[in-house]
């Protein structure tokens, strides 16, 4: 019997062992998709205690003791920081086999040293020492992502973002990680929620002209593209219900934005028209500016009205949705390729049943500007488990090249989330382990390891083309 | 190599069989979801012979005959019953990986204490030993629900049943068995059926009133419910192509209800407006009532026309549809929680494909109103196997809390289908002891024995709140 | 540690090993489904080099080098035959977890007795081998086949076909392999292509009628079929977007056809309308004949147009299409079987997710004219690899009867495929054996032996009827 999450945690064969320890576990992170605020990594900022680091903001973990019964006084309500923490520690303790059992416990492990179980029972001495080190030197935002050999950060930007803490950041030269924006459009495209014109407005002032027709937002974004790629953004992302592909004269898609602006909201196949030509333009542009496009699909939002009004987006109440036609997605893409405008192109859906139709996607559109131009996107969110992270790797394994794969991200509103990466890094080494001792694949260590350190960095680091920071 | 079937079935690691000979075995049977009938329940009926007991009636082993090759003649026509226990032994015995083989011969083993192989060969010897088993004392339909251990029955019954025999059976000190009704009202639903006026007709004798509008409609049915209610019914169940929401104004819904009322069919449209109404409705009433809603959907009945002429429904002829919408059932249950009137529900696709879209659905809408307010059903009907339980208790626990499950239920025809709770706790230790082994999850026996009852037995206690019958 | 690709490759139980050495691997080979040339075959060609026999016209190894980034020119260039087999070794050696990296090695093996690993390194030392073989005794079509205890092959043809290969090769009595025609009339069906009315011409001149309206392409076709049976043909194929039913009367098919005939092109219901008539003609005549139907489908075709225009089709753009509604399957089945019309079919998707709708269809339509007249095709195309042949077994096993499957083809235009078969029946062994010593399958060997030596062969001989050649 293998001992709880131990330093060969996962590593079931003695060739995973040796891969992980010799070849994934020194690589730097190339963390190239997430959710922290560049001026909380600016200003350094420190945590009173764990419940504000590890709770505050991880609707992760709200939805899991929401599902044990837990009150919402516990989660998000006015109850003490200890209380939550507390009630945490008690549900955590009988998550078997969620992968906030393994990743808190790594975590725990990682950033506090505590290599006992969290449950009811420990919470208080956990809560003791994690707030004990939470006040020592190093454990602040910085200090954590020191402490995690961090690489490369690409944090997730608005396009009317002023990028000013990137500035700082970059301008600070005794901080040495590289912490990238990330383009991310999606108010810009959205035209049918209720607040698209107040953000075409905020969208006019960032590009300092007006906004009036689909050529002018067009010419808007265009302005902000330049912008951030003046602050070495190389990376884009975007939240899709599925990927569409919906063609339409570009007199159709000004009659939409025109409706639009006057205030009229368009019914669904408007809608696709517009998105559709919204993604084409921008895709075209990253082309031509070599930059990636991360396509992120498969989610249905906010599916609870009454805590949506009482808490917003992020906090817990999104699920999959299993509407994702691969056809409209091949064609998009295809019709990409047919104007030459094709990007380096990321995929992820939430739903895990697309798998192989992504994976099979890729392989219609590779080419030699670079290793799997198109890549499919590592097990995302509500996927982002040991299964799931299994599944997306022998699926990519069996229809295309894993040898090529980008590897892992975050995805993390959290300084506490890197040990995803060595979660993600320990099961890939399982895979491969298991494969050599079962006569899968020659034991021919060299070539295996530099497999491993690709995927855990080398291949982000030749695929996105970032900017390293100088100092 | 481990011996087939024995006392360690499906227990692969050390773990496993502590949990299962410690916590699982012992528990009772909550059988919150069969198709019993509760008058050969009253009746405490005997049956001549094996074929009658298991043959008779279970399509599932139709089927596999009929996947073989075997005349409808020796299936439901006119052979002997020897002859046809003699076929589905042949066809039995090489039946590798159908869970038939393994749950025919947990029956064997648990019911007639017969330890040996059945097929082609052993025929006789297994007809000759059950039939006498069959004649001795306590192998009446009581002296099987007995024999099981079974606590709580519920049975599955239309608004317009009397429920005489529930009165019966609650009468009936002698039988200590809890047995409730379920109330299932598909066909006050289903008004695209040929036969719903007829239907109409029963339900407005069993309510004592005329039905000449939805609104009277919901009359009759509510008080049907203050009936099922009387008689300690706490539990609903619906039957659905999938879980739909097209909502529509009350003046629209009555339209399509006088239509039909006028003999004219619903368009799809109309269809889909008039079950979402349906379904807002009755939902309401379980809330109200603290009732639970199971909504079993993906299924396709009744394909092959031939065969449903000649032997009617529920006859072995049904398959998965895979249309089911994730962002409908999570808009009906959105807006049931919106109005305060979403109950405790049971969500079960027939499509294994639907794991994670309802796994991340029940994320959305738990509350401290019950731990795991909203649950994943067991592995229903075709997927009630190793694979397809296994897969629904991984997906479970990877996107919901494993934990507050309610577990497993028979849905079954037949008083020997008991086992298959067995076999369901077995397969529930399988994966802990391979968790708890591999390093996945500590080894805190006291924690798994007790979340390993909570799921056999304890969660759907505290869940359904049954009344327990008085002796 | 168990070697790469040894003799138990993939066997990892002694069961497993037993079955496969003992029963499996003697059984000859039907592969009943094929895109080899039967003038390739009559022929009784040769190859100058390995990339010409290999790397010529195989889109599966071509998809890979390009997902690793590898120029055109290296693929279908002009760069020489020793560069390109040079490249697709490098690419090899990395291709962790693809199936290509087994077949290949497998090819290697069995074909040219290298045993070692073919990788950027030893590219020169496999040519040079691999060459010398493929000059010496033996090595031409014929050779490769007779080399594989191949008995019988099923080529793809045209109904326009002349046939004249297959005559030639019935007659050449040195030849003991039987090469038969399987009749796939998509040309015919596939009145959406631009190419349609050209193709009609083709079929007039080999029916020697004149096509004015359906009646008349049901009657040319109905010579072609009588044409294709005196040839011994007794199954046909279909390559479908997803198994369609609209139904519509004979004069509304009529109707779309005249359109087509005039040069418009179809709506999609039009489309979907002229499908299902053809398919329900087609499916009677083949049920009239005691023709096996095979339906592939969930694929979409030529997703990259610029690959398109320079390339054509089958040379590696094509992808997973997630849509196939299981109803419009089922209800296909279903009006054939009501109107006494159902053919013995096999049902192939490319998409895995329809794995279960599949095997749950099949259960719907069994009977006892053959053992499963339905089957589920073996794991196709992209998911022809380890986990996707695993999963089709384990879920026609687990919903099916997998003793009566039909087994593996090869789907292959190389003669060097034939390894395919081998690769299929250590995975089956393997499960069996997996089963076996876990205690879920009795260790009654003879049982095993037979079940498998029926689905690696006998299944197959019995279910297609084929006419075996007369020398």
């Amino acid at each position: 019997m293998k001992a709880f999450l131990d330093n060969d945690f996962l590593l079931d064969t003695v060739t995973a062992r040796v891969l992980y320890h010799e070849a994934a576990e020194k690589c730097p992170i190339i963390d190239y998709h997430c959710h922290l605020s560049p001026r909380e990594i600016y200003e350094d900022i420190r945590y009173e205690n764990i419940t504000q680091v590890w709770l505050g903001g991880d609707h992760y973990k709200w939805r899991l003791m929401r599902s044990a019964g837990v009150p919402e006084k516990y989660i998000t309500g006015d109850a003490s920081d200890y209380e939550k923490f507390e009630k945490y520690a008690e549900v955590l303790g009988k998550a078997i086999g969620n992968p906030l059992h393994h990743w808190s416990h790594l975590e725990l492990r990682r950033f506090f040293g505590y290599d006992g179980i969290l449950n009811k029972n420990t919470a208080p001495e956990v809560w003791k020492l994690a707030n004990e080190k939470l006040q020592s030197d190093g454990y602040t935002s910085r200090g954590l992502i020191m402490m995690s050999n961090v690489d490369t950060i690409c944090t997730t930007d608005d396009p009317v973002d002023s990028l000013e803490w990137h500035e700082k950041l970059d301008a600070d030269k005794t901080f040495p990680v590289t912490v990238l924006p990330a383009w991310r459009p999606d108010k810009a495209m959205n035209l049918e929620k209720e607040t698209y014109l107040d953000y075409l407005a905020q969208l006019e002032k960032a590009a300092g002209m007006q906004i009036s027709s689909f050529e002018d937002l067009k010419k808007a974004l265009r302005a902000r593209l330049d912008f951030f790629a003046a602050h070495n953004c190389t990376l884009s992302d975007h939240g899709l219900n599925y990927v569409m592909y919906a063609p339409a004269t570009e007199k159709e898609v000004e009659t939409v934005f025109a409706a639009r602006l006057n205030g009229k909201l368009p019914t669904a196949q408007e809608e696709a028209i517009f998105k559709t030509a919204f993604m084409t333009f921008v895709a075209g542009e990253y082309h031509d500016r070599n930059w990636v496009m991360q396509l992120h699909y498969g989610c249905r939002r906010d599916n609870n009205p009454t805590m949506f009004r009482a808490m917003g987006p992020d906090t817990g109440f999104d699920c999959v949705d299993n509407y994702a036609p691969s056809a409209q997605t091949a064609a998009f893409l295809g019709a990409l390729q047919e104007a030459d405008k094709l990007p380096k192109t990321v995929l992820y859906s939430l739903n895990t049943n697309d798998n192989a139709a992504i994976d099979t996607i890729l392989g219609c559109f590779q080419n030699e500007k670079a290793v799997s131009y198109i890549q499919h996107g590592s097990a995302w969110w509500f996927n982002d488990h040991f299964d799931g992270m299994t599944e997306q790797l022998k699926s990519l394994a069996s229809l295309g090249y894993l040898a090529g794969f980008v590897g892992m991200l975050t995805d993390s509103r959290s300084f506490l989330s890197y040990p995803r990466h060595e979660y993600f890094r320990r099961i890939l080494c399982r895979i491969f382990g298991q494969w050599v001792e079962d006569g899968f694949y020659p034991e021919d260590m060299d070539t295996l390891k530099e497999i491993v350190a690709d995927i855990s960095y080398g291949n982000a680091k030749r695929y996105f083309c970032f900017a390293k920071k100088e100092i």
